[in-house]
């Protein structure tokens, strides 16, 4: 979990979007929650949209001010739907991810979200230190609050993530087939698309050459270059036995 | 609008979660919806969760298969909360995004979504070339459906938004074979694997699923499409001529 990382919440107007926050949260290794002045809460629509994270919601810290819930943050990353005329520091939510990741190893971080409706007010901006910016559609800009606080998150998972695991590209535990063994597989094909008569044995180049393109984009590993061998095989056999 | 990228909701149970997808997709340029046997649509609380989105709901189509849904996409992304047992070629959030868009350059590409409780089945799995993971706290994966759909809706926004370089290895301007197309030819196979009495036809899912998974990886594309059956063709004929 992120024990440096709180999410705050400054007048919610629907409860089922602290419940969303609520599990957004968790499921991005966050859960220090702060509500200030909710307008229903506790609600048994945050705790049934929470879903099992009721856990974040018990733990949530009701405040009376935005200036309680920032108490010790040395960094304050206010949500921003709209691009204000106010000239603000302004990050997007990739970048907003990865500053409040790199700063939460020295000091406390906040990530506010204002009123579904008004957002933050520019009294509220005026306590951040950036505005954040989820990239959106100009003609459609509003995301839901919860869908919101779920990017937000994502993106300090996905910062802390980076350069921590590697990418991951597809088959895993299994061996690939090694270039001779491809070799060797290429050559039996080759044999058996001349006994079906699809393959000209004088001018096999050309179709060859694309068999290799496909199968050597799919990085075939042993147990598949065991199927694609008995199949050729199986073909050879039951030609074998009509003749 | 990015008018080559469909969503796929799949067996949804809450039609909140419609609501709540449409939104997020519109927030991010996607409008083309799909929904796979849906339990309740329309439905007031869809339209009341979509918010100014409705367009985008208004024009979802509802099939009653996902092979219906499907039709005519080169490339398909199924979500997977759970990392499967089932060894199948795995990207995360991130990468599907950026994958996406490439593709989306010169083929129909479909975002699959299943079920809030059991995700896709492993026959609708076979339908996609890649699963795509968002990372979370393995203590609580499990995103809310919508959430999820905004996740990955804002991350190909983000790829797009980037810029980014087609990732494909090999084929240029080649249309991608589309996902009925793959169908038949899963099918024409499996019939000769059975013909060549390497199948047993009373049990075939395990070596099908192995070699959807190989062909999946491959993004096969019309010319290719067109020698593999064509193969399959020679391999009967042969056969024929010999019985």
């Amino acid at each position: 979990m992120f024990s440096n990382i709180r999410v705050v919440l400054v007048d919610t107007s629907h409860p089922g979007n602290i419940g969303a926050a609520a599990r957004g949260m968790k499921n991005m290794f966050l859960d220090r929650l702060y509500l200030v002045r909710p307008k229903h809460y506790p609600s048994a629509e945050a705790t049934a949209r929470a879903s099992g994270a009721d856990d974040v919601l018990a733990a949530a810290v009701v405040c009376e001010t935005l200036d309680q819930a920032l108490t010790g943050c040395g960094l304050v990353l206010g949500m921003s739907a709209r691009l204000r005329k106010l000239p603000w520091p302004l990050l997007d939510a990739r970048e907003g991810g990865k500053l409040a990741v790199a700063e939460s190893a020295c000091t406390e971080v906040a990530l506010v979200f204002g009123n579904e409706h008004a957002g933050l007010s520019n009294e509220e901006l005026d306590r951040c230190n950036y505005l954040v910016h989820i990239p959106a559609n100009p003609a459609y800009s509003s995301l839901n609050l919860g869908a919101a606080v779920q990017v937000l998150a994502y993106e300090v998972m996905m910062a802390e993530r980076e350069g921590i695991e590697p990418v991951r590209d597809g088959q895993e535990g299994e061996k690939l087939a090694s270039a001779d063994e491809m070799e060797r597989f290429y050559e039996h094909l080759q044999r058996v698309l001349v006994e079906i008569a699809f393959l000209d044995p004088d001018n096999p180049r050309h179709l060859m050459r694309r068999m290799r393109r496909l199968f050597g984009r799919s990085h075939v590993d042993q147990n598949e270059m065991n199927i694609l061998r008995g199949i050729l095989t199986a073909v050879e056999t039951k030609i074998g036995q009509k003749s």
